[in-house]
């Protein structure tokens, strides 16, 4: 393969791969806050169905997966011939999105117009996860074409659920789907940010979470406060008292035991992290944030990478008048760092948050969902290889890095392949996901396409090969005939 | 006068006083939580022409007055040619009505249909006010049908903002308007609640109320928690922790002097209520409450009447998923007892509340108002003859009693008529106020027209003729000829 081959052919048809983004970014594919649920419904169709245009044009065999009437296809491909001697490298990426209510006419535009203006390709999930899933699709494409060996087998996994809980991958792996794509070299996921806006870096660790949403129960109606004031328990001042018991003055997160399971940052990568340069009033004003806070000893990267929370997004109760509400409602998460566990840390916030109800109101748990933080070595051998991927592609010398926040699907991944997961995030911070005015920067589209091609170079390289240990390589032998 | 004779007429022409309110529930007029404001509107205009309707038929000079485009119009009867030799007893009620989206799914009736059925009146004011609003108005028609020599003049007062803040009688009193028909001898109201279903009683203490909103801004949008949880102070964090401040793990208040200026209630108050039969399970389920709370050594009517409340009636913020909000709003407030000064506690309030803001957030109040509370001493002499109005209308023995609830323009009115308020509540706690399926029973409605006629008769013996004070004679003056 002669990378600089792929990488002028990359240069010379970017327009046609901006085209394939936009187009993209007008489905409308939102699995999650939809105000027109059938809209929404056809988005992800139509998201589905460019992406298997997209792979099949780009060389490979795609289809859509379809797991049952109530989920979002899954989309699957793979080398027409993979060569069974070779490890798999897994690509995984969601086509879907976050809602555009929050509200709408906070976006300065149509966030599915799949507009590109001002270096910028702008609109609802163009960066979490359009963008930065296509720059792998493609590498591949660019590599195919300039008539390369596939040093692996790539096989890509794109869903329509990440926002929603990823069901139908969940269901795709729980069922061992993957097995048969068995030894894997590494997972590929491109969808974080990277550090700085010319900085790119290799993401190595991700925050778990714990997520939920509350209902308090009371009256069986809203009632007066005049007559029922003092004597009938109000669900809102229930609801205050439970949340603020979770949080003390600072910040910190009063739930037994909450800290005692992180694991210490080693000092060599904290000496990485604090030799890194913030422009801390840069990044407050680029966030809007009328101030940042810390922990005590903390860095900013720190506190934002190591440190765990507790964030309330929701609240919701009664009217602006004088009413004891029925019922109010809440929705919280705490993001966790290694090795803390959400399954532990759930149950003791459902148990602390209990602790606040009198007889016969109730306190029920809806939306459940967790997910432990995902950590990679920084001297794990797969990583010198990625960060040279990154060299190439960006021109610069990358770092490694954290994400502040969580990718659930990562850890199942991880699970499912037993491989390590390689998170090449080719966002900015400032790309605005989940909120208004979402957009993903044409020249960070670039430099991920490029440094995609790159990594199919290096993967190459490394490891050398390797036979597959035995009960892969008969799951391997059964693909093969099958197949063949 | 003979009394017998006017309550037998008020009997025999029962059932159109009925219509008359069920047409007067007919208008929806709603002053505060409409959604359709245009239909409010005509809600309001369709309810006051309604009454000057009535009081004219009823034989009194009425008629409305606006008091600028944005305001409700006030209603003003008063007798043809009243006595400037006798004082006034001044009337008081509100004809709008709170909103009906409460939500509207869960009323089993339409609010504004003026349905009557199975011993009620159905609908949003039928109790709350204008049921009992009537009773006064009925009362001194069959009075003055039957010939009756009136023994004070009658002024009846009536608003279309009591829900929503009371500025046009507010600003009625402000400018003077009621001085020429001083000297008053007593305003009568009729806008709360009566002990027990067979249990009339006088009021003789209101509590106060301080009422806010307020909002929270952050940052600039809503922004994910991932990237920037930890480091970017929550809004929905602090205004959790801001409001959970103002109680303790018992519902107490914590603002620094808040219990400091409650009046000790006097023993043989403490006794006349202690000796009040209350079935508080059926109380409990009336309201539809899981359970009751009360402080210790406190009986369940002294939490209500004689304690102070703080109650959240409203949150909102953020959206069911990861988001730190840019912004949040709450509204609360607390009820009063004498001699607590609204004005004191809501600086208290404010002050406590701002304490939790980190640097560049911004904590704003809104739609304050406040109300002081009201207390008419037991042996005030117009307590005996009001109590005595209660025995014939309904038959029965009375109590003294006070209302959990507020009613703001009763302090208004007692400053402006330098006179006791006789606070006769005809309502029941079970009539649903402000929340779904309001009702007023038919049988409440009748006994209060004849305890309505029974205190004319009362005033009349009591108190001997009084001469005017100087001002205010001179003023009386000017207004016999200015009308003749």
């Amino acid at each position: 393969m002669n990378l600089a081959r792929v990488l002028h052919s990359i240069d010379r048809s970017f327009a046609e791969y901006v085209d394939d983004l936009t187009a993209l970014v007008r489905a409308p594919s939102i699995s999650t806050g939809a105000h027109d649920p059938q809209a929404a419904a056809a988005g992800i169709q139509q998201a589905a169905a460019l992406l298997v245009a997209q792979l099949e044009r780009g060389g490979l065999q795609a289809r859509q997966i379809q797991l049952g009437p109530e989920r979002n296809p899954l989309v699957l491909a793979e080398l027409p011939a993979p060569d069974p001697a070779r490890p798999t490298v897994l690509y995984y990426g969601h086509y879907d999105v976050q809602g555009v209510d929050n509200p709408l006419s906070a976006w300065s535009y149509d966030p599915f117009s799949g507009e590109c203006r001002d270096g910028y390709v702008l609109g609802r999930g163009a960066s979490d996860d359009k963008g930065q899933l296509l720059t792998h699709v493609v590498a591949w494409s660019a590599f195919l074409a300039a008539g390369g060996q596939p040093p692996v087998n790539p096989v890509f996994l794109l869903e329509g659920e990440e926002e929603c809980g990823s069901a139908a991958v969940r269901q795709f792996l729980a069922a061992g789907e993957l097995r048969r794509y068995a030894p894997f070299l590494a997972v590929v996921v491109s969808d974080s940010s990277m550090f700085g806006p010319d900085q790119p870096s290799l993401t190595i660790g991700l925050r778990g979470i714990v997520f939920t949403e509350l209902a308090i129960t009371g009256p069986r109606q809203d009632l007066h406060s005049g007559l029922a004031g003092g004597i009938v328990p109000n669900p809102n001042n229930l609801l205050v008292r439970a949340l603020a018991s979770l949080i003390d003055e600072r910040g910190r997160v009063r739930l037994p035991g909450f800290y005692d399971e992180i694991l210490p940052v080693r000092q060599t990568e904290r000496g990485a992290y604090a030799a890194l340069a913030v422009d801390e009033e840069a990044f407050r004003r680029d966030l809007g944030a009328p101030c940042l806070q810390r922990e005590p000893g903390c860095t900013l990267l720190e506190q934002r990478w190591v440190r765990p929370t507790l964030d309330i997004h929701f609240l919701e109760g009664g009217s602006p008048r004088t009413v004891i509400p029925a019922t109010c409602r809440a929705a919280l998460s705490c993001r966790l760092v290694p090795a803390q566990n959400p399954e532990v840390i759930l149950a003791a916030l459902q148990r602390q948050l209990q602790q606040h109800l009198p007889p016969g109101y109730h306190m029920t748990f809806d939306q459940i969902h967790t997910c432990r933080p995902y950590y990679l070595a920084p001297d794990h051998p797969l990583v010198a290889p990625a960060m040279q991927a990154l060299r190439t592609g960006f021109g610069v010398e990358p770092v490694v890095s954290r994400e502040g926040g969580s990718i659930p699907i990562v850890l199942d991944l991880a699970a499912a392949t037993q491989a390590p997961v390689l998170l090449l995030g080719f966002g900015q911070v400032t790309d605005n996901w989940h909120g208004p005015n979402e957009r993903f920067a044409v020249r960070d589209f670039h430099r991920g396409i490029r440094t995609a091609a790159a990594l199919v170079e290096q993967l190459a390289q490394y490891p050398p090969q390797r036979p597959a240990p035995a009960s892969s390589s008969s799951e391997r032998r059964r693909r093969a005939g099958s197949s063949g």
